[in-house]
């Protein structure tokens, strides 16, 4: 049994409770939330302590992991913290919106022999994973261009985006992961351009809403990522990984496998999943028992603290890209 | 080229028409009908001439083919005559209502050495016959089960249903044709049931407007048919063919290829195509260049006079069937 | 929380311990099986109580609820016991082979005030409740014809289908339970064929692999089931409802969304799940959600005895229609 | 009737004059190919008459229209001439290789009254134009972004790649014709980034064999267009159109609609089309009587000779991007 520490207790950090619960491998010991009403409640569902301190979770010898879902702004002090006191720790992505800060943390704690693992969920998504997988084996020979399709729902709040840091931060980050995740080289190159096309608010703060990329590995590969803050069918996520021996397509799951014709069209099938707690329910669910194992095992986690900065890095680069309208080259050596 | 004579110059024959001038193997030479300005019409629009009688065109030794495309209770006779005085003969589907006057025809022309091919187009459609060809090439190994849906667009009208000789020797007779085109057996037993679902007007003349169908074959093969006589997403015509290595599935292809997703749903295509005409207009060619085949080569026909006697005898005992609510066994050895 | 004792710890017992387990609403008290390593070895990995006789668990007035998943030959007297005992009862699939018994014990517990449920959990299914949802709201208006696909991946044991009743009564019992959630009738006929084209070994024990029925509601509405004992590309379970104003279709889900575009074929999906547990896994849990919220609010079970009790009855008239080879009217209103 | 001249009797030639000859409101007068045997041969199957000299056929009075298949660097030169003897002209694309060339023809036939229309065959495949419909219809809103997928099944000769101008302005310059068609707007900026990952040749001929371009139009409409030399499972034309209220996609058509399931896979449907002949059969028909209607009828054409110009103005700024690096600005006010 891995001991759990949950900090956050807002809508991901519930999700991520429900999860430790179910899991026969883990336990709940602790919630903590500066929200004290949230932090008991969720607690008390599930037979946890609500504590007001986090030093008194770092303190506790019996707590084996930190599951970090707290406010962005404070992953990076928390990370810190739990590495040095020798905690495991899963946090939430992003690590934090200002790479400097990241670089930062890493320089604090990259010799702390305790798993980190990153939150880039659709790591472990059945279908993103198996086209993965199925292009590793050589299933479409090797790999040429890469299309990922990135599209949420419905525009967050005003409120939010203010402080997303950008749709490349916010957003599109995780298709940076994806892209690393399944060409297994790094960008290069990125070229970013966007357009404000469905709410004029954000011109306020210099982000846009829909946004197309270009990525160049050194080997040559190349990458399309389209990316749109509002999918009125539901969200939007599939990839598509064009090989020298053919081509595999991540699609769209659905809710259920009904289809339906009438005098209007035939084969319509439901809308998409609403967002990404439903899309990528089994994904949290396997992206735990991961690092679980890893921690358990002892084991190198996936995506780690070093994936996490990485993407980061690109998500800089195309926020560049888009401001300077030039491409931009990324030097990994430093 | 082989020199043609339409007969009947109604919707069949107008299309057939077409197909006779575009081919580049035929030329149409007569156009006969009984109503003569349908005849002249045609006639013109095509530079062939019109006749006023059938003689004419038998009498005349540069005809070479007959294209039989009147009213259903002519056939007979114009396939007897036609076969007798040396011409090659495409009769449209079905050969004539009474089985009895099948065989009679049977029976005068069997020993003429013409070419006679029975109109059952579906036999020529990419889709079914791309079927037909993966199973007997044993791409999913031997067949055991197979279903057949065949869903007319719409009710006929009244007029034309009585006449129709109902639903059996109609519509489902072309399944009974697919039937015995895939399995390559005949079946030994046949099951049907139907119910007036639609058009309650089809009690007064003792027909129904929805069946099912249960044959078997001899090798113990099972097949299910389902048919309407409506559907309202347009004309719905799909084989699916179980065998011990896999399946096949025959679909219906669509107008385009275009898909649409919305806020209601997801993945929706364009209606059917509203007929057989549109349905099966790759295979009404088709199935007119391998009897323009036969006639120059002087190979076999297919489908042939007696496979429109068999599916015939078919329909009958469907028919028995319906009426008795009993299993009909058919002795093809008589 | 509803207190639960587990009847039979084999494969499908385990897999509802487990989701007793997960659930927030249940407790797993007790584990009985007549093998007791696999009782105490079942109880131990969820913190329950093995015990060595069904009275002890009987007496036991902290249980709330039996989940019987015993051989079936046990089910009628567990079943009676339970009910005349005040529990709340889950039985898994088939009552029993003997519609004489399963009337029997109908007899015994018809007064008895408990819930009492049948595990045919398809209609738990998100796929085909989905599609008897969308019927039900008049999606595709009146239904008219119903197709169910039925097919298992692999011959089941010798041994097993030597004490299986039948592939009515073992396999086909769930299509009849379909048929009745779907078209919210009763059939009044049936008619089946089979044949045995995958293992000629069942010809020793009367069984047959390969079957296709006929099915006739009183409103005339028709239904086609297939079925097989072996499908090489998986567990192939789907239903096709035609309606007055469209067709629903309720597909195979696959264990992902990924589709393959090689020089050999295009848009290929992974094999389909490999058999019941996996595909209707979200099913199970639904299936034990609905029991509970029956048990927790007192209301109706569905499927309730009755329906299990129906079931059986067509599966016998199925049976007999097979070795008679004529239609089989049902009486239901004896 | 339009009387036609054929210009160039190599394998698109051929196509065309057979399109001619098919038709019912057009016929193949004259066959011109400097290659004597050739034009002779096509010439005789069609009942035309085979030419020594193009300006035979100028000045026939009898001939209406001209269709241009010769070889690209002769077309400026035909249409000049053509247009200038007040023949009605259809020319394959591209116009020519060089953008000064084609503004220098502009210059001298754009007072002529003559109908010009350019072989962009893509707007009348029913697919692709079936978008374009139902976008303008406001299907799915108010289009924000576009995906075109351009990849051809195989690497042409390399004798043919030598003087092909690049595949901008060979292959990709259709995608730009797409591009303006379904968005009805100009590009106002064009990236394109380009690999060399399945001929390493090309690296002689300073030329790339993968390419994905960006392109942005003034109202902020976004497109990526992903292009391939090979492609093994066929020629994969593709287009995604995302709009405010939904996304339409046209799919690529397949040779039939059968699709098969067996232990490997379910599903697969067969190859994609082998190239744009078979794919765009259809286009080619409805192509030809679209200019045949605009002959008629004195009706613009579409796409005309402007539309060729500016499909080679992008592929001139995106061959320019690919050698800069750079975001390339079109403007189109020149």
């Amino acid at each position: 049994m891995i001991n759990f520490a949950l900090l956050g207790a807002g809508r991901i950090g519930t999700m991520h409770a429900g999860i430790i619960a179910a899991s026969s491998q883990a336990n709940l010991a602790y919630v903590y939330d500066t929200y004290q009403p949230a932090s008991q409640e969720l607690a008390q569902k599930y037979q946890a302590v609500s504590v007001e301190s986090i030093e008194q979770i770092l303190a506790d010898d019996s707590i084996d992991a930190l599951l970090i879902a707290t406010s962005t702004d404070t992953h990076v002090e928390l990370i810190a913290k739990g590495a040095l006191a020798g905690k495991a720790i899963f946090c939430e992505k992003p690590i934090d919106l200002s790479t400097d800060l990241v670089r930062q943390c890493w320089d604090k704690i990259k010799d702390c022999q305790v798993p980190i693992q990153i939150g880039f969920n659709r790591r472990f998504d059945p279908t993103h994973a198996g086209l993965q997988q199925q292009l590793s084996q050589g299933e479409v020979g090797k790999l040429e261009q890469l299309i990922i399709t990135s599209r949420d729902p419905a525009m967050a709040p005003a409120e939010y985006l203010r402080h997303s840091g950008g749709i490349f931060r916010d957003m599109i980050i995780h298709d940076f992961d994806m892209f690393r995740f399944i060409t297994g080289e790094e960008a290069t190159e990125i070229h970013a351009v966007g357009s404000i096309l469905i709410d004029p608010d954000l011109a306020a703060i210099g982000d846009v809403d829909s946004v197309m990329l270009t990525l160049k590995t050194a080997s040559g590969k190349l990458c399309h990522i389209n990316g749109a803050r509002r999918c009125v069918y539901g969200y939007d996520q599939r990839i598509e990984a064009f090989g020298s021996a053919g081509m595999l397509q991540s699609n769209n799951p659905r809710p259920n496998s009904v289809s339906k014709s009438t005098a209007d069209n035939t084969d319509s099938q439901s809308v998409l999943n609403p967002f990404f707690i439903e899309r990528y329910e089994d994904a949290y669910r396997a992206q735990f028992d991961s690092f679980v194992d890893a921690v358990k095992n002892n084991t190198p986690t996936s995506p780690s603290f070093v994936d996490g900065m990485k993407a980061q890095i690109m998500a800089d680069a195309a926020q560049q890209s888009l401001i300077s309208g030039l491409l931009v080259k990324i030097d990994w050596s430093v």
